[in-house]
């Protein structure tokens, strides 16, 4: 199975590990999606294996014909991309948000509706967190009954980010960057569609990063008025123990579920706090090669879903912009 | 110093500890403030001391001249009842949030404008949880730079309430009754107004409380476009360790602060996790008697605080109920 990358701004690490760990697979070819795209984390990871540099994405999918391209450049240009490598009818996993723009992603979804047996997949691979599959598992199972309120937080340290996070244009925003992931979980978790939204967002504390937006917050409506909020900011300080610190609560008729440290705890009407049995982990990437060689893969992600929440994303951002609500129906 | 209590369905407490462990205080009087108030309770606390149980609050206060009262009856009344105190010239002391309606908090302002030497507050006594005043303190001292993010959660169990609670028009709504605290812990810290909201919430799950809303969520805009969001839920379930869940985590440009389990911690860029320095228990009454003895108190609430966070969560009820934003400024 033939491997091509696009870009290495974004999550190529479970590619590389899954095609490291697969005797029959490879990542024949890489090339920069953007103008003066930096490669060389990329190009020098200790998992890449052999491979060719090409200066031109275009010239290496003619070349390389690869079976799925993984697409992860400058934000502004993953959909550009991806509507491209749809359209030569290669399978897609591209990065979150699937666009930054809502033009960009209706092209894309053109471009996917042409080319139906194009398997194309957005990076929300955050649901592979064991812990987060473990409370998928729970709410699943029916333990803490009916949902009743769902929170979400994503916090990163920001460090020194690429020029090309310093402008909302080539950037998209923090909804869009890291919101996905928040909006993904609630909708997977809850089964359930946004009605509405309202967001609110700023830049102090950006520590020097221009347009980027330190932190942001928003309230959603579910199908059913079932409440939900997200919290998103990149204010975790220097000395926090790690680079990021994910949340997620769900609030049942039953039990409420919390993920949180890569531990999923549960606390239900007949039992007090007890952590969920977490599984191995497993690899997105791995499973995505599995369906695309049309063996059985469990896989968690889908097209429609893919869509949607980068959809929600753009259309929540255009809400903090504006201080409007959206409807998201 | 003559203190009565008018009600026993809100937060009499404090007031009953603050009074026992001061020889000079008394609880001259009690009464229901609402028709058929259930009195027991109070009536029975071992904390309360030799009392005259009235029938009627009107004439407790003409034969009594209390110089404190506390008024904690059913929540739709709290605000009539200490509109007619503070007429009276009695200091009050009132549940929050002071009132269910706005043409009540608004009489309750004019009445308190037109009486300025009566000393009048809201109940927003979790001011004084030991750690949520060393997370103050952190924050004033500045260490965790300019503030980015504030989020506040208020989790509890529901039991099996009184009957008015699950009627809203003499419960007011979950936004009133636990978010007063969330958004008053949110203005406390951050020193900063509020300029728009938008709240969401739902009855799911409220099991067999009739009205009352079982969830809510809501995100506010602060001055200077500092977004904030609040939680609220009475899910928490049967077998939780404890009777509440309430957090609050405070963003800012060079750190975090949090408090939850009643621990405040604080992670900054220059030390990572550590647990604030608790100071003693503090009494809010306590502080009341002092200020009314006109002795040096430290109080931590005010009137004008007490009136702004009612407001705000009145209107915040709007929205949840009418799906739309509502202007805060």
């Amino acid at each position: 199975m033939k491997i091509c990358i696009i870009g290495a701004s974004g999550h190529y690490w479970s590619t590389l590990k899954a095609v490291q760990a697969d005797p029959d697979a490879s990542v024949i070819g890489v090339a920069p999606g953007a103008p003066g795209e930096e490669m060389e984390n990329l190009v020098n990871h200790p998992h890449l294996g052999r491979t060719t540099l090409y200066d031109c994405y275009t010239a290496m999918l003619e070349k390389e014909k690869p079976d799925i391209v993984v697409v992860n450049s400058h934000f502004y240009l993953n959909g550009k991309i991806a509507a491209n490598t749809v359209r030569r009818g290669i399978h897609t996993y591209t990065e979150k948000p699937m666009a930054t723009t809502l033009d960009d992603l209706n092209d894309l979804r053109k471009a996917a509706q042409e080319n139906p047996k194009v398997l194309l997949l957005a990076m929300q691979e955050l649901r592979y967190g064991p812990a987060v599959i473990a409370a998928k598992q729970a709410i699943d199972s029916g333990v803490v009954g009916e949902i009743v309120q769902a929170t979400a937080q994503k916090s990163y340290k920001i460090g020194n980010r690429p020029a090309f996070y310093r402008k909302q244009e080539t950037y998209g925003g923090i909804i869009p960057w890291i919101g996905t992931h928040a909006i993904d979980w609630i909708h997977w978790y809850t089964g359930k569609r946004f009605i509405s939204g309202y967001a609110s967002q700023t830049r102090i504390g950006n520590r020097d990063h221009g347009e980027m937006e330190s932190a942001a917050t928003a309230v959603l409506a579910l199908e059913g008025s079932i409440p939900a909020t997200i919290n998103l900011d990149f204010c975790r300080p220097v000395e926090a123990p790690t680079h990021g610190d994910d949340r997620i609560r769900i609030i049942g008729s039953k039990g409420v579920v919390e993920v949180k440290d890569n531990t999923a705890t549960l606390i239900t009407d007949t039992a007090g706090p007890v952590d969920l049995e977490i599984g191995p982990e497993r690899n997105v990437f791995r499973e995505i090669m599995d369906t695309v060689r049309e063996k059985k893969s469990g896989l968690l992600l889908s097209t429609g879903e893919s869509f949607y929440v980068s959809e929600v994303c753009l259309k929540l951002r255009t809400s903090a912009e504006t201080g409007a609500i959206v409807d998201l129906r």
